[in-house]
């Protein structure tokens, strides 16, 4: 094996070692089966144990009751932003909506496709998205209240969830799912794609409080209604196992390793402070959301121009920290910084930061 | 690593081992990445080769046309039964199946749903789906003819498909698919969940006629569109990326090991002949579908009760053979016998079979 690098990819992105090392262990042998676990029925013992386990972990970190139902749903949190507008409307009840970036921006648009009668509560979309609103009221005739709780975009997250009343909540938590531990209570639903903090991509978790069900409409697709998803364990087909499986390991890391969803806040929080704070310091380098709606999971920056921009990327890349390219349809620079990269990843980058500017500034 | 057992699983089901193993070592630093390919960005140099090889190799493997797209959908063959009526139907014209099993029936249910005129064509319900229906008149004004090729539950598959003139075929390709060459040309769409013959659980290949792309209307949601899919080189979003990886992994291996499908549609016969050839001399055994419509890849009998059937199933398991339990829903005993599953597990399997039959017959 080569040397790994510093992985601060945006998603898919770095997972726990251990976790690595462990999938690949059991490869080719999973628990004495004589199979991989990719081999496996997803009716067998093997797989039976491994989504119940994920389900159980699951529920323990994050403190749910048994009025949540946890379901993997494939197609990401881009086929929940149909889902949830089809799934979860109550007739003639207004869906509500606050924009905070291209996430949410498309989880609209598919409310509007659906002819559904949507509102935008709020938006930072006048100083493009750099910041989360604060300011707002809520509407009690809503349906459900949507937000996006971390743009990875951007690098904006919300410190402190909005308060809605009796309308339920319904977050896109993709980008900082599991980083924290936070009161599901007010939430209707939660959705998050694995692909940053708790796997590898292809599938959807999604937790729903099971009062919701009752509003599922019989008449949409049998694959597209929660219900399916919720009477049958996520198996009403063949699921993601691959995918299930390394969250289960991911989830059993952060309970067992990490010691639990307090620990891993305060963790992240360590690690986004040390950036930030050299950020702060320096005249070369530029955050570039408000100061009070920074991400703790991805920190984006601005060096002096374009140019250097490039270089400060391809020649972290070559001391061993990949990712740091900004969003594409954005330029600028983004180290995302999840539960799975440590702190001696951010004292790296921080020295090559350093050393960069020394040189180049 | 213990003992690899001889896996006749319905799917998820043997992998080849090559492959196993080539993702086992580079696990943890593909190609000198200094990274997993799970942690890897979808946009990346490296998954794009992975992702571009997979769709020039299921060209080439199938000789499709440049009219062709080939897209990973994420949802499995279920979601496609939802995805199909809803993209592909002509307005007013009717939507024509022809009901084989469990699968056809559930991609029926689907098109009614959606209130779509769906008319059954042919079916072999009346003998218990034990059989792949003959004489049917083909429709000339129907949207499309849909059809599954191969019914793992009772074990039967389509030795010729049907023919539909100016009507395109539509086929439900999941189980069979990559096992033997066909002309594609009548069809208009062939999709396939990957679990069986071409990868882990997580992702449908499609493959979809680019005139098909002209049906799909425009006020569907954004990831329920084909052109979604096809315009991005199936990166709208996140796709299912160790699923694809894999996939190119077992398309190479079918490529190149292998030798085509030509050669893995004789190795299959000459598999398929063996068991069947065994049972058909036997008076213990009994396989239960048609002669005339047996599947090459899910080989059904049963034994002359339901206690030897399951004593049948747990001594196989112990001798080192898993996965020959029949469906859930079915009972009896099956042995699925896909592209990885090679003559050395058949010979294993026959041997045990007459073992067993002279010991308990």
């Amino acid at each position: 094996m080569g040397k790994r690098i510093y992985n601060f990819n945006a998603g898919p992105a770095a997972l726990p070692l251990p976790v690595l090392e462990e999938i690949r262990d059991n490869f080719l042998d999973y628990k004495g089966s004589g199979m991989s676990i990719i081999e496996a029925s997803h009716r067998s013992k093997w797989f039976d144990d491994v989504i119940n386990d994920a389900v159980d972990r699951t529920k323990r970190l994050l403190g749910l009751g048994d009025n949540f139902d946890v379901l993997f749903i494939q197609g990401g949190a881009s086929l929940q932003f149909c889902m949830i507008p089809m799934n979860l409307t109550i007739e003639d009840k207004p869906v509500d909506y606050i924009n905070t970036g291209t996430w949410s921006t498309k989880a609209i648009k598919e409310a509007q496709i659906q002819g559904k009668d949507v509102r935008v509560l709020a938006s930072s979309e006048d100083k493009d998205f750099y910041y989360i609103p604060k300011d707002f009221q809520v509407n009690e005739d809503a349906s459900y209240l949507h937000f996006t709780s971390n743009n990875t975009i951007k690098g904006t997250q919300w410190a402190k969830f909005p308060e809605s009343g009796d309308v339920p909540l319904i977050c896109d938590m993709s980008s900082d799912f599991m980083s924290r531990p936070f009161d599901a209570n007010p939430f209707g639903m939660i959705y998050a794609g694995a692909q940053k903090n708790i796997g590898p991509s292809g599938s959807a978790m999604v937790l729903l409080r099971k009062d919701m069900l009752d509003r599922v409409p019989d008449n949409i697709p049998t694959m597209l209604k929660y219900s399916t998803f919720a009477e049958k364990n996520s198996m009403f087909n063949t699921p993601s196992c691959f995918v299930i499986y390394t969250t289960q390991l991911v989830l059993k890391w952060l309970e067992e390793t990490i010691g639990g969803l307090k620990e891993m806040e305060r963790m992240n929080k360590e690690k986004a402070k040390v950036l930030y704070d050299f950020i702060d310091r320096s005249d070369f380098y530029r955050g570039t959301a408000a100061n009070d709606s920074r991400s703790l999971m991805n920190v984006t920056f601005r060096l002096p121009d374009e140019d250097l921009e490039k270089r400060f990327v391809d020649e972290a890349l070559k001391e061993g920290m990949g990712g740091l390219k900004g969003h594409r349809s954005l330029g600028g620079c983004r180290a995302s910084i999840y539960n799975a990269t440590g702190m001696e990843a951010i004292k790296a980058l921080v020295e090559f930061m350093a050393e960069f500017e020394k040189r180049e500034g």
